[in-house]
């Protein structure tokens, strides 16, 4: 199933994708509070479906974030090799985790920001996991479980802030920088860890980046298995998956993103994102 | 004033203290989402101070962080010259920032975890500023209006981890790893930006930090104009300041805190935050 989450009236509500249009989820108003409450939303998606209550064009839908408040984001650096590469680096040998707040996050047809105090915006098409059940201790067995769906994410990178100090944090975390959905795809529809998908950014239409969810160097359930060895991985959070090769800061000239340009990711079989950028008001 | 966030049959409250007691906010359960939904916590507290209402003893209180789920918990690397030196680095020209997730995030008299897979446990102690209103491109005349209050905070440290890759967010990031707390004081209450205090770690009793708030490279202001250059800070997101010299990794031998040991984490005017240390069950 594809759901959505969307504002009506300033209200956060989910729905359910049907052909063109959308079901909501009754009782279901923000997908990371009911999956932390324990709620089933598959099975309200899977009522919804087979109500005939009316459906909203998905058309014209305010959308929101599939999750607006995770309680962490963890992101995952040089998860290509590719992409590690054409940064100048080795192929590292554990993921270089960093994590995002939520007041960087955007939902399809929000702006991404252009900041003030810098030009060098740069695109990152990922694969974005959202967990649905507390796991800690996952083996490579069970790591899957815990994942409710799959999303597109932009891990938009204000490149000089991100190597002002060793740590890229700040750079991965201005205001406007994490377009995040437009859909979640639940698991049970897409491969096991959403293996064998085509991954790919566009800018103004050009295609940027062109890869594979196999050349991830840890695929979803390696990477649950790692994290939860530390931490609690709990209901909404997200994790993503970090960016195949073909970023703007690697090209000759560097190719940064301006007001007007438009950002689209693509991942075969969950959708596109799409993100017009702004510069900062 | 004090605050304290505590909890009673598993329910969030926060309160005042009074003494060596507490009078309960009314409509005020969790500081955080008060703070985000903009109740005037203040005027709340000075009620409750005023009332007749029943104390409860501080004592045997169930503590809970002072905010439990901040959207974002900001810390610094570095912000303390002479712990920079003991780590073989540079006075650093930008703060190092990085991020916890509220996962991490522990009250007073919970455990803190060594956990299974490391015995490269660290203790840092630091100071910890409550965000209390919405601040976005703050200047050093008007940051520190959006401060609330401030905590002790011991940024707790998976050393191995944090070296495992360039970037430390993973070895900042186990579980139980987050001591914060125990009380929350309102900033009128402090000198401005909390400088000129003493600030302190020990470990069974022995001091292993001592230091003043005075000798941190960026102040608390300097810290939310920087910051807010970036990003929006929100109502209840939490900045962890960066520590002093002494840490545990530095000394020879190092030292790294096992079962049994106590932390304790000493903020002059702020007050004692006080860790056991258990093994991961």
């Amino acid at each position: 199933m594809k759901l959505v989450s969307y504002r009506k009236q300033g209200a956060l509500h989910v729905g359910v994708v049907d052909g063109k249009g959308v079901v909501e989820l009754p009782g279901v108003s923000d997908l990371g509070a009911a999956l932390m409450q324990g709620v089933d939303v598959m099975a309200a998606a899977k009522a919804a479906l087979a109500s005939p209550a009316a459906r909203t064009p998905l058309e014209g839908i305010e959308y929101a974030a599939p999750v607006t408040r995770p309680n962490k984001v963890v992101c995952l650096g040089l998860n290509y090799y590719d992409h590690a590469k054409e940064g100048g680096r080795e192929k590292p040998d554990y993921p270089w985790f960093f994590y995002r707040g939520s007041s960087s996050l955007i939902a399809q047809g929000e702006p991404g920001i252009k900041p003030r105090v810098s030009d060098k915006l740069d695109y990152e098409a990922e694969l974005a996991v959202v967990i649905g059940k507390k796991a800690r201790h996952m083996t490579h067995e069970n790591a899957l479980s815990c994942v409710f769906g799959y999303s597109c994410f932009n891990d938009i990178s204000v490149r000089d802030y991100q190597k002002k100090t060793g740590q890229w944090t700040i750079g991965k975390n201005f205001d406007g920088t994490g377009p995040f959905g437009p859909l979640l795809v639940t698991a049970d529809e897409l491969p096991p860890g959403a293996t064998g998908l085509r991954i790919q950014s566009r800018l103004n239409g050009q295609v940027m980046q062109d890869a594979n969810t196999d050349d991830m160097i840890w695929g979803v359930a390696e990477t649950i298995v790692l994290l939860t060895e530390c931490m609690t991985l709990e209901p909404g959070d997200v994790i993503a998956m970090g960016t195949p090769a073909g970023v703007g800061q690697a090209r000759t000239p560097p190719v940064w993103m301006k007001d007007g340009d438009v950002v689209e990711i693509d991942i075969e079989k969950i959708g596109v994102l799409r993100t017009p950028i702004r510069n900062e008001g």
